[in-house]
Protein backbone atom coordinates (compact mmCIF):
# COMPACT_ATOMS: atom_id res chain seq x y z
CA UNK A 1 0.00 0.00 0.00
CA UNK A 2 2.28 2.87 0.90
CA UNK A 3 5.32 2.49 -1.17
CA UNK A 4 8.40 0.68 0.96
CA UNK A 5 10.90 3.98 1.21
CA UNK A 6 11.24 7.20 0.17
CA UNK A 7 14.24 8.62 -0.47
CA UNK A 8 15.11 12.12 -0.19
CA UNK A 9 17.91 14.11 -2.13
CA UNK A 10 19.19 17.33 -2.85
CA UNK A 11 19.75 18.93 -6.43
CA UNK A 12 22.77 17.84 -8.01
CA UNK A 13 24.24 21.23 -7.60
CA UNK A 14 23.80 21.21 -4.46
CA UNK A 15 25.50 17.82 -3.92
CA UNK A 16 28.54 19.43 -5.88
CA UNK A 17 28.72 22.55 -3.38
CA UNK A 18 29.41 19.84 -0.21
CA UNK A 19 32.20 18.24 -1.74
CA UNK A 20 34.43 21.01 0.00
CA UNK A 21 34.01 21.52 3.68
CA UNK A 22 33.05 24.55 4.73
CA UNK A 23 34.01 26.66 7.84
CA UNK A 24 32.32 29.50 8.58
CA UNK A 25 32.58 31.34 12.23
CA UNK A 26 30.35 34.47 12.05
CA UNK A 27 26.48 34.99 12.12
CA UNK A 28 26.76 36.76 9.22
CA UNK A 29 29.12 34.46 7.06
CA UNK A 30 26.98 31.84 7.40
CA UNK A 31 24.09 33.29 6.96
CA UNK A 32 25.49 34.53 3.73
CA UNK A 33 26.29 31.21 2.67
CA UNK A 34 22.79 30.36 3.23
CA UNK A 35 21.19 33.07 1.39
CA UNK A 36 23.22 32.20 -1.55
CA UNK A 37 22.04 28.64 -1.47
CA UNK A 38 18.70 30.15 -1.14
CA UNK A 39 19.03 32.00 -4.65
CA UNK A 40 20.96 29.15 -6.66
CA UNK A 41 17.69 27.36 -5.38
CA UNK A 42 15.66 29.62 -7.54
CA UNK A 43 17.74 30.63 -10.31
CA UNK A 44 18.37 27.01 -11.12
CA UNK A 45 15.02 26.13 -10.77
CA UNK A 46 14.88 23.37 -8.11
CA UNK A 47 12.42 24.80 -5.13
CA UNK A 48 11.48 27.98 -3.05
CA UNK A 49 13.43 30.89 -2.21
CA UNK A 50 14.46 28.92 1.38
CA UNK A 51 17.59 27.61 2.17
CA UNK A 52 19.47 26.21 5.81
CA UNK A 53 22.39 25.00 6.91
CA UNK A 54 23.21 23.28 10.19
CA UNK A 55 27.45 24.37 12.07
CA UNK A 56 28.88 22.97 14.71
CA UNK A 57 29.73 26.16 16.99
CA UNK A 58 32.90 25.53 17.97
CA UNK A 59 34.59 25.72 15.13
CA UNK A 60 31.92 26.54 12.47
CA UNK A 61 32.44 23.22 10.74
CA UNK A 62 28.77 23.19 8.29
CA UNK A 63 27.45 19.97 8.96
CA UNK A 64 24.47 20.03 6.50
CA UNK A 65 22.90 22.15 4.54
CA UNK A 66 19.10 22.12 2.68
CA UNK A 67 17.36 23.81 0.29
CA UNK A 68 13.65 24.14 -0.27
CA UNK A 69 12.23 21.02 -1.64
CA UNK A 70 8.22 20.74 -2.02
CA UNK A 71 7.77 21.25 -5.33
CA UNK A 72 10.40 19.02 -6.83
CA UNK A 73 10.15 16.37 -4.25
CA UNK A 74 6.49 16.54 -3.99
CA UNK A 75 6.37 16.24 -0.25
CA UNK A 76 5.15 19.85 1.71
CA UNK A 77 7.29 19.04 4.45
CA UNK A 78 10.55 19.35 2.87
CA UNK A 79 11.30 23.04 3.88
CA UNK A 80 14.46 24.29 3.61
CA UNK A 81 15.15 23.76 7.52
CA UNK A 82 13.43 19.98 7.55
CA UNK A 83 15.83 19.05 5.16
CA UNK A 84 19.06 20.45 6.85
CA UNK A 85 17.93 18.84 10.35
CA UNK A 86 18.23 15.46 8.81
CA UNK A 87 20.32 15.71 6.94
CA UNK A 88 22.51 16.66 10.44
CA UNK A 89 21.04 14.47 12.64
CA UNK A 90 21.92 11.09 9.25
CA UNK A 91 25.88 12.91 9.73
CA UNK A 92 25.86 12.57 13.35
CA UNK A 93 23.69 9.58 13.75
CA UNK A 94 21.28 10.76 16.31
CA UNK A 95 17.97 12.00 16.96
CA UNK A 96 19.36 14.85 19.06
CA UNK A 97 22.01 17.25 17.72
CA UNK A 98 22.02 17.67 21.94
CA UNK A 99 23.45 14.24 22.82
CA UNK A 100 26.69 14.21 20.67
CA UNK A 101 29.50 16.35 22.67
CA UNK A 102 29.05 19.33 20.86
CA UNK A 103 26.51 22.32 20.21
CA UNK A 104 25.32 23.07 17.22
CA UNK A 105 23.28 25.82 15.35
CA UNK A 106 20.17 26.19 12.77
CA UNK A 107 20.92 28.79 10.46
CA UNK A 108 17.88 29.60 8.29
CA UNK A 109 17.30 32.58 5.63
CA UNK A 110 14.06 33.19 6.70
CA UNK A 111 12.24 32.82 10.30
CA UNK A 112 10.81 29.53 10.42
CA UNK A 113 7.04 28.50 9.77
CA UNK A 114 5.35 26.59 12.23
CA UNK A 115 6.02 23.08 11.35
CA UNK A 116 9.96 23.92 11.00
CA UNK A 117 9.83 25.92 14.41
CA UNK A 118 8.63 22.59 16.23
CA UNK A 119 11.53 20.73 14.09
CA UNK A 120 13.96 23.61 15.15
CA UNK A 121 13.38 22.41 19.44
CA UNK A 122 13.20 18.51 18.57
CA UNK A 123 16.51 18.83 16.60
CA UNK A 124 18.61 19.72 19.27
CA UNK A 125 20.40 22.92 18.12
CA UNK A 126 21.57 25.61 20.30
CA UNK A 127 21.02 28.47 18.47
CA UNK A 128 18.56 29.55 15.88
CA UNK A 129 19.70 32.16 13.73
CA UNK A 130 17.07 33.92 10.87
CA UNK A 131 17.32 36.18 7.97
CA UNK A 132 14.40 37.68 6.64
CA UNK A 133 11.01 37.98 8.75
CA UNK A 134 7.67 36.33 8.62
CA UNK A 135 6.70 39.45 7.36
CA UNK A 136 8.84 39.27 3.88
CA UNK A 137 7.77 35.78 3.64
CA UNK A 138 4.27 36.95 3.76
CA UNK A 139 4.35 39.72 1.46
CA UNK A 140 5.47 37.73 -1.12
CA UNK A 141 2.34 35.06 -0.38
CA UNK A 142 3.96 32.42 1.73
CA UNK A 143 1.73 31.64 4.57
CA UNK A 144 3.89 31.19 8.15
CA UNK A 145 1.21 29.13 10.13
CA UNK A 146 0.43 29.15 13.53
CA UNK A 147 3.60 31.12 14.80
CA UNK A 148 3.32 33.41 17.87
CA UNK A 149 5.79 35.37 20.17
CA UNK A 150 5.13 33.23 22.46
CA UNK A 151 6.13 30.18 20.27
CA UNK A 152 9.56 31.70 20.48
CA UNK A 153 9.27 31.99 23.64
CA UNK A 154 8.64 28.25 24.47
CA UNK A 155 11.90 27.21 22.63
CA UNK A 156 13.97 30.12 24.46
CA UNK A 157 12.64 28.91 27.46
CA UNK A 158 14.08 25.51 26.19
CA UNK A 159 17.62 26.72 26.19
CA UNK A 160 17.51 27.45 22.65
CA UNK A 161 18.94 31.27 21.61
CA UNK A 162 17.92 33.23 18.85
CA UNK A 163 18.87 35.59 16.76
CA UNK A 164 16.76 37.28 13.77
CA UNK A 165 17.18 39.92 11.09
CA UNK A 166 20.93 38.80 10.50
CA UNK A 167 21.34 39.75 6.36
CA UNK A 168 17.14 40.50 6.54
CA UNK A 169 17.37 42.31 3.14
CA UNK A 170 19.13 39.85 1.32
CA UNK A 171 17.61 37.31 2.45
CA UNK A 172 14.08 38.80 1.60
CA UNK A 173 15.85 40.37 -1.97
CA UNK A 174 15.48 36.28 -2.91
CA UNK A 175 12.04 36.33 -2.04
CA UNK A 176 11.60 38.92 -5.01
CA UNK A 177 13.70 37.15 -7.20
CA UNK A 178 11.45 34.10 -7.06
CA UNK A 179 8.26 36.00 -7.90
CA UNK A 180 9.72 37.85 -10.51
CA UNK A 181 10.69 34.74 -11.94
CA UNK A 182 7.61 33.72 -11.99
CA UNK A 183 8.09 30.71 -9.00
CA UNK A 184 5.03 29.16 -7.53
CA UNK A 185 3.84 30.38 -4.55
CA UNK A 186 2.50 27.16 -2.86
CA UNK A 187 0.13 26.82 0.55
CA UNK A 188 0.10 30.03 -0.22
CA UNK B 1 29.32 16.21 3.02
CA UNK B 2 26.01 15.73 3.34
CA UNK B 3 25.23 12.18 2.61
CA UNK B 4 23.71 12.36 -0.97
CA UNK B 5 20.51 10.97 0.56
CA UNK B 6 18.32 10.00 3.13
CA UNK B 7 16.00 7.12 2.68
CA UNK B 8 12.73 6.71 5.48
CA UNK B 9 11.56 3.31 5.81
CA UNK B 10 8.01 1.48 7.66
CA UNK B 11 9.01 -0.93 9.69
CA UNK B 12 8.57 -4.35 8.13
CA UNK B 13 5.65 -5.53 10.24
CA UNK B 14 4.11 -2.19 9.24
CA UNK B 15 4.96 -2.95 5.35
CA UNK B 16 3.40 -6.31 5.79
CA UNK B 17 0.40 -4.96 7.64
CA UNK B 18 -0.28 -2.51 4.43
CA UNK B 19 -0.18 -5.21 1.65
CA UNK B 20 -3.79 -5.48 1.62
CA UNK B 21 -6.47 -2.45 1.06
CA UNK B 22 -8.11 -0.94 3.81
CA UNK B 23 -11.53 1.09 3.86
CA UNK B 24 -12.61 2.45 7.19
CA UNK B 25 -16.14 4.62 6.95
CA UNK B 26 -16.17 6.48 10.32
CA UNK B 27 -13.39 8.25 12.57
CA UNK B 28 -13.65 5.50 15.01
CA UNK B 29 -12.97 2.48 13.01
CA UNK B 30 -10.15 4.52 11.50
CA UNK B 31 -8.92 5.32 15.36
CA UNK B 32 -9.06 2.00 15.86
CA UNK B 33 -6.65 0.69 13.16
CA UNK B 34 -4.34 3.76 14.23
CA UNK B 35 -4.36 3.10 17.95
CA UNK B 36 -3.43 -0.33 17.01
CA UNK B 37 -0.45 0.46 15.18
CA UNK B 38 0.61 2.69 17.69
CA UNK B 39 0.38 -0.46 19.96
CA UNK B 40 2.26 -2.46 17.85
CA UNK B 41 5.08 0.15 17.21
CA UNK B 42 5.24 -0.16 21.37
CA UNK B 43 5.54 -4.00 21.05
CA UNK B 44 7.67 -4.43 18.07
CA UNK B 45 9.91 -2.11 19.68
CA UNK B 46 10.11 -0.13 16.62
CA UNK B 47 9.41 3.28 17.69
CA UNK B 48 7.21 5.83 20.28
CA UNK B 49 3.64 4.97 21.14
CA UNK B 50 2.07 7.65 18.33
CA UNK B 51 0.61 6.11 14.97
CA UNK B 52 -0.95 8.26 12.24
CA UNK B 53 -2.48 7.69 8.97
CA UNK B 54 -4.05 9.43 5.79
CA UNK B 55 -7.56 7.98 4.53
CA UNK B 56 -9.73 9.10 1.43
CA UNK B 57 -12.86 10.97 2.63
CA UNK B 58 -15.56 9.67 0.47
CA UNK B 59 -14.64 5.82 0.43
CA UNK B 60 -12.47 5.31 3.66
CA UNK B 61 -9.54 3.96 1.53
CA UNK B 62 -6.15 3.93 3.63
CA UNK B 63 -3.64 5.86 1.63
CA UNK B 64 -0.83 5.69 4.10
CA UNK B 65 -0.03 4.81 7.38
CA UNK B 66 3.20 5.89 9.64
CA UNK B 67 4.47 5.26 12.97
CA UNK B 68 7.05 7.42 15.11
CA UNK B 69 10.10 6.58 13.74
CA UNK B 70 12.66 9.32 15.60
CA UNK B 71 14.56 6.32 17.69
CA UNK B 72 14.49 3.76 14.83
CA UNK B 73 15.81 6.36 11.84
CA UNK B 74 17.97 8.56 14.35
CA UNK B 75 15.59 11.73 13.12
CA UNK B 76 13.99 14.08 15.13
CA UNK B 77 11.21 15.07 12.65
CA UNK B 78 9.61 11.28 11.59
CA UNK B 79 6.88 11.80 13.63
CA UNK B 80 4.02 9.47 13.11
CA UNK B 81 2.15 12.27 11.40
CA UNK B 82 5.42 13.19 8.93
CA UNK B 83 5.44 9.69 7.90
CA UNK B 84 1.97 8.98 6.68
CA UNK B 85 1.70 12.34 5.30
CA UNK B 86 5.08 11.96 3.41
CA UNK B 87 4.05 8.37 2.19
CA UNK B 88 0.66 9.96 1.29
CA UNK B 89 1.75 12.34 -0.94
CA UNK B 90 4.43 10.30 -2.16
CA UNK B 91 1.46 8.08 -3.25
CA UNK B 92 -0.74 10.84 -4.79
CA UNK B 93 2.18 12.57 -6.36
CA UNK B 94 1.89 15.98 -4.99
CA UNK B 95 2.76 18.33 -2.73
CA UNK B 96 -0.88 18.88 -1.41
CA UNK B 97 -3.43 16.85 -1.18
CA UNK B 98 -5.98 19.78 -1.99
CA UNK B 99 -4.81 19.63 -5.46
CA UNK B 100 -5.81 15.75 -6.16
CA UNK B 101 -9.73 15.29 -6.93
CA UNK B 102 -10.49 14.04 -3.68
CA UNK B 103 -10.29 15.50 0.23
CA UNK B 104 -8.14 13.11 2.91
CA UNK B 105 -7.97 13.15 6.11
CA UNK B 106 -5.57 13.14 8.55
CA UNK B 107 -6.16 10.64 12.18
CA UNK B 108 -3.62 10.32 14.34
CA UNK B 109 -3.51 8.70 18.05
CA UNK B 110 -2.38 12.08 19.55
CA UNK B 111 -2.60 15.91 19.35
CA UNK B 112 0.10 16.72 16.84
CA UNK B 113 2.98 18.96 18.57
CA UNK B 114 4.08 22.28 17.29
CA UNK B 115 5.95 20.59 13.96
CA UNK B 116 2.82 18.16 12.96
CA UNK B 117 0.72 20.50 13.36
CA UNK B 118 2.20 22.61 10.68
CA UNK B 119 2.63 19.84 8.78
CA UNK B 120 -1.00 19.14 8.65
CA UNK B 121 -1.34 22.92 7.57
CA UNK B 122 1.13 22.25 4.50
CA UNK B 123 -0.06 18.71 3.96
CA UNK B 124 -3.92 19.57 2.42
CA UNK B 125 -5.77 17.30 4.62
CA UNK B 126 -9.23 18.54 5.35
CA UNK B 127 -9.72 17.31 8.71
CA UNK B 128 -7.60 16.23 11.59
CA UNK B 129 -8.77 13.42 13.67
CA UNK B 130 -7.25 13.62 17.48
CA UNK B 131 -7.04 10.26 20.07
CA UNK B 132 -5.53 11.49 23.24
CA UNK B 133 -4.48 14.84 24.27
CA UNK B 134 -1.27 16.76 24.60
CA UNK B 135 -1.74 17.01 28.77
CA UNK B 136 -1.81 12.64 28.30
CA UNK B 137 1.29 12.85 26.33
CA UNK B 138 2.46 15.32 28.76
CA UNK B 139 1.78 13.48 31.75
CA UNK B 140 3.94 10.70 30.76
CA UNK B 141 6.73 13.13 29.79
CA UNK B 142 6.77 13.93 26.32
CA UNK B 143 6.59 17.65 25.24
CA UNK B 144 4.22 18.54 22.65
CA UNK B 145 5.86 22.20 21.84
CA UNK B 146 4.51 25.57 20.91
CA UNK B 147 1.04 24.92 20.45
CA UNK B 148 -2.08 27.18 21.12
CA UNK B 149 -5.77 27.35 21.53
CA UNK B 150 -4.80 30.14 18.70
CA UNK B 151 -2.69 27.12 16.43
CA UNK B 152 -6.22 25.31 16.34
CA UNK B 153 -7.62 28.19 15.59
CA UNK B 154 -5.09 29.23 12.86
CA UNK B 155 -5.92 26.21 11.14
CA UNK B 156 -9.58 26.18 11.57
CA UNK B 157 -9.51 29.28 9.80
CA UNK B 158 -8.19 27.71 6.53
CA UNK B 159 -10.61 25.49 6.40
CA UNK B 160 -9.28 22.38 8.55
CA UNK B 161 -11.96 20.74 10.61
CA UNK B 162 -11.03 19.68 13.50
CA UNK B 163 -12.14 16.70 16.11
CA UNK B 164 -10.74 15.92 19.02
CA UNK B 165 -10.42 13.00 22.03
CA UNK B 166 -11.82 10.28 19.64
CA UNK B 167 -11.00 7.14 21.80
CA UNK B 168 -9.07 8.97 23.88
CA UNK B 169 -8.60 6.55 26.71
CA UNK B 170 -7.53 3.59 24.51
CA UNK B 171 -5.18 5.91 22.67
CA UNK B 172 -3.26 7.01 26.26
CA UNK B 173 -3.50 3.68 27.23
CA UNK B 174 -0.53 3.05 24.57
CA UNK B 175 1.23 5.53 26.18
CA UNK B 176 0.99 4.10 29.55
CA UNK B 177 1.94 0.70 27.98
CA UNK B 178 5.15 2.55 26.55
CA UNK B 179 6.26 4.02 29.82
CA UNK B 180 5.95 0.31 31.46
CA UNK B 181 7.90 -1.20 29.13
CA UNK B 182 10.99 1.26 29.62
CA UNK B 183 10.47 3.28 26.54
CA UNK B 184 12.96 6.31 26.15
CA UNK B 185 10.87 9.52 26.34
CA UNK B 186 13.07 11.95 24.07
CA UNK B 187 12.99 15.34 23.87
CA UNK B 188 11.05 15.35 27.75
Amino acid sequence: MNANSLVITLPDWLNERLTAPVHLQSDEARMRFVIDLARENVIRGTGGPFAAAVFREDDGALMAAGVNSVLRLNNAMLHAEVVALMFAQARVGSYTLRAVGASYDLVTACEPCAMCLGATLWSGVRRLVCGATRDDAERVGFDEGPVFPESYAYLEQRGITIVRQVLRTEAAGVFDLYVRSGGVVYNG
